[in-house]
């Protein structure tokens, strides 16, 4: 019922395309993309306060991607600006689950929206809790805490 | 009603995992299964007596990817020999759709299946239908004739 | 005996290190310099007031590299800022020589330092000369005018 | 004075060229070829009888390289049949000097040559010594002893 579920928090994060991006049918490889969702979820988390390499080192917390889609819908070009707009779908458990749109900078036109899911897990790839001080710095910013 | 149904016909591609696909996490970067699946397709094309390079060059055709996703079960690591094992789901229309399981080769353990969507665009990105000469062929191979 | 010459124009070119850049080792595979080579030489056209995509698209040109190499001096980390460097050695008919190093942003430390030749060609892959208004401005920024 | 100074072991791997590995210009990215360069020496090591992986986690030795180096003679193009014909140059001390030459299996045509220069570090990415089994089996296949 708060204010807060109607309107979930969305990370920006831009980047150029970069030639080595592109592929020979003139648009960008659709592998990359998968790059530019990990760009926003990272950046996603710096907003958040934390920092995914403080994660990993200072926590020992991996997140293993479990679960990955893209769905395409106009192609990104060579030297295009992007935004990625990220949002933290919800932590269940040992599982996030991050949605993704991205978008050309120049006319806010939507070229793919994505999403991923990922099960914390320790150096060993075992799967473990996330760490009370994120699951407490996360909670603010899931999309959809009732669901 | 074809027994060919029973059996829809599945095609091999190997590769070995290189040093450039792995990140600090010690495995396989998620994206790069991607790039496995297009390794798949591209064998597929070749075994069943075409290659894309054909259809690109002579034909025109582009096989631009509308819907791209994967389910990773297991790492994939550094120097492991890998087996792609690809189906065509269905051809409708300009769409085409293609499945894929990622095999480790020593033990044959399931590490990643997934599944691509391509529409067929000319070289300006339109939809346009697929030449007859593969559309007849592609018949053969699709897993799910009847759907 | 100019103070043009003393003092070559440096570009800057910004990025932060992502995870598919980094390789199991935990640092930045080697091959992915060349890329920031590639996004400090297009922010370097773009500072000097030009883009490589009009290049390419208006003029026909293509910047073909027949050179590359790079010495590491300390690695890259994942999530480092990194500052790269771009100078333009000199133009010589159809041929662009860059230079380049490769800075943690943090401290300063330099991480690497490259260089690549290009050869100006058509859209067909042969030799041409660089457009008048590109060699004049080009002029400008050479670092060593009087080899 | 040895005959094997006459004719240095040279070994050969083979890959096909990649979607991925193409950009825009329609041929392969510049970068690209440091990744095959890596290929070739991980065969070269498997043919001699050790795996680059062993080496890493048995050893606790890391090849990190220190100079990288390409000289573009051809484009390499998409679906190419590619030969990686790799040689060791030398071993001194920690350091270990491999040199390329990247040819199209069609024909036979050089597209690039190219060297690396590795040194061997430990997990602190401190330098150390191959340990005695490398060191003596590389001494054969080493193509400039009296250098």
């Amino acid at each position: 019922m708060s204010t807060a579920t109607a309107t979930p928090p969305t990370f920006e994060a831009r980047l150029r395309v970069r030639y080595a991006e592109t592929d020979q049918m003139g648009v960008v490889y659709y592998g990359n993309y998968f790059t530019w969702f990990e760009v926003g979820r990272v950046e996603f988390l710096r907003q958040a306060g934390f920092t995914y390499k403080e994660i990993e080192q200072q926590d020992g917390c991996l997140l293993a991607v479990v679960d990955a889609r893209c769905r395409y819908k106009a192609p990104a070009r060579y030297d295009d600006e992007i935004v990625v707009l990220t949002q933290l779908k919800h932590v269940r458990g040992p599982l996030i689950h991050f949605t993704y749109e991205i978008k050309r900078a120049a006319d806010g036109q939507l070229l793919a929206e994505g999403e991923t899911t990922h099960i914390i897990v320790d150096s060993t790839m075992r799967p473990r809790a996330l760490p009370e001080k994120y699951a407490k710095a996360f909670k603010e910013f899931v999309a959809t805490p009732g669901e």
